[in-house]
């Protein structure tokens, strides 16, 4: 059996090893409980005081302000496409949406597929989303604007938010959720699927300021609606409790790291280390526009396809796994969210090189 | 620290010691591949072939053909009792529903509020839900009929279920799923939350016959489409993969054990045990009707509440834990799921005796 990879799949990711072994060492007896997390009531003291910790150093972490709220939802994603539009869209309000990505036109098909009025006010879907757009006017009469904050196919990222006082900002941050510090007072809404930064697949995260929550209609699904959840304090039915906890002993990670800005000193820095080392290749060749780089997922293309294969299948044979890109952009795609280590990263630069320098 | 307890919580519930110590082993480096189940790419070999060992070792326990499909999916019963509805009633057909408890009042309102037609043709409300009742006709013009195969709250269980040939039968199994044989050609769908009998919180089982898929229309929440998630093999999006595999070894435990047969042996023997326990010792008050006693759930009231207290602490001080009634009913419940050794149960009968010798 061989010893622990350096993981840059694009998510499920990599978890810091602490966390996992944390997670391992207490699996069959909780706390000397004599009861596994996953065999524990959801409405134990034990769980509560889990949940509540995490919810604490979610808004610690950031430094959220009480006039919002934190939820543990399921679904991902794809449960908040539907139920962003289905909670906060207003009649005679359109929702408006940027189109940066696969991720934003799934939020856009399914506004769309429930009937809700929206507009697409900018889109570089025409450039194969290699950037970020900018230029948009934001109608004061929107329900909404929603925006994916991180692309995690097309390796982009947005680097600064818009802002409006009127309008509500809803961020799709699953891919770059807690990767940077942000000013949460911009969002109105920010939701993320665990699996890439924080957590494992299973648990959807959501920040709401609260005076949105009363915006719930009655007649949605129950399982979509946040005022419900909100009133009872995520714990309307059974959460996915393990899943939770994992998310609480990644948040108590990121404050024995140093903080949030330190975990993004750290993530600039490994970004850096490799866009400098494609720059400087004549070999290698970014997929995405320098304006609109993401800091957690690094998207480059080789001379050829088959280079491609072969710099992936000699990757894994060095034990850097998950670097294959997606099959829109193709290429390589390297993510690299929180808890991959700078070493990892290195170890991928050494790669390139080493590559380059065989097959240039 | 102290050991294991012997743990009767109505879900999140007790899972099989080997079950748990399998995933610990595993958890920082699955197979040797060099990294957890928690950061595994779902569009991996590997959890591929973990995912449909699970589905055909679902099918494979209960003998479930192959004109069923078995889906995973997230958000618990709350979400199907949004998505049964929205997949699967028919205009001008209504949804009929039986109400035997908690839970299936849950699924009614869920049907009102999403404006479908609807018909409640059986309830036992008038008894505080202490039997399954059995008196009822089941409209042929119906989309569906749904039932709530065993009620936790209430300690009740469908002994046998109803049949029509010209409507489906939906099953809530949530609380005894694989808790014994079944003839899945009974039913049109079957669903449950895993956290009772086969899993951690965070993973919901759909059984559903496949012509039923037709039925999912277009213009509904993805993330509740049935037809979606079916055509995609239950990875439209990012699954709760650590749930899922945490079924799967269930299901091996399951076989191991000797299959659903000699497991279901277990479960009338635990049960027997305490309801014989109950009956016998003209102290313990059962608060389900004899004809309609779960083998899940056993619900008995002591001479006063100050005594269910006092019973409630001492069993926690002997390691028993979890037995506190729902507030429905007040008193003890033991929920004796699959996972539950016929050791734990005996502890408990033993407390049972020596408490009334003391205080009878």
């Amino acid at each position: 059996m061989k010893g622990r990879v350096v993981n840059f799949n694009p998510g499920p990711a990599t978890l810091p090893l602490s966390v996992l072994e944390k997670a391992q060492k207490e699996l069959t007896n909780y706390g000397g409980e004599g009861l596994s997390i996953l065999e524990m009531s959801h409405r134990s003291k034990t769980f509560d005081s889990i949940l509540n910790e995490a919810i604490e150093d979610i808004k610690k972490v950031m430094g959220i302000t009480d006039n919002y709220t934190v939820l543990f939802l399921q679904g991902g994603a794809t449960a908040q496409f539907a139920a962003v539009p289905l909670n906060l869209a207003q009649k005679g309000k359109p929702a408006l949406y940027i189109n940066t990505g696969s991720w934003s036109k799934k939020a856009i098909s399914e506004a769309k597929k429930l009937s809700i009025e929206y507009q697409v006010i900018a889109s570089s879907d025409q450039d194969n989303f290699n950037h970020i757009p900018r230029n948009f006017n934001i109608d004061n009469n929107a329900s909404y604007l929603h925006i994916t904050s991180n692309n995690t196919i097309f390796g982009t990222q947005w680097q600064s938010y818009p802002e409006s006082k009127e309008v509500p900002l809803v961020a799709d941050m699953s891919s770059d959720f807690y990767c940077r510090r942000f000013d949460s007072r911009l969002f109105g809404l920010i939701y993320a699927g665990a699996q890439k930064n924080v957590g494992p697949a299973g648990v959807t995260i959501v920040i709401i300021r609260n005076d949105l929550l009363d915006r719930s209609p009655e007649n949605i699904p129950t399982i979509l609606n946040y005022k419900t959840f909100a009133e009872k304090n995520s714990l309307y039915n059974t959460p996915n409790c393990f899943g939770i906890y994992i998310v609480s002993l990644v948040m108590k990670w990121i404050l024995d790291t140093g903080g949030i800005d330190k975990v993004e000193k750290i993530n600039q820095q490994k970004a850096k280390l490799l866009y400098d080392t494609i720059d400087s290749s004549n070999y290698y060749r970014p997929t995405a526009k320098s304006d609109s780089r993401s800091i957690m997922n690094i998207t480059f293309r080789l001379p050829s396809e088959d280079l491609e294969k072969q710099f992936i299948s000699e990757a894994n044979a060095a034990g850097l796994v998950g670097l294959k890109g997606h099959r829109s952009v193709g290429g390589i795609r390297a993510s690299i969210y929180n808890a991959m280590p700078l070493d990892g990263v290195e170890k991928l630069m050494d790669h390139m090189k080493k590559f380059q320098k065989s097959n240039g």
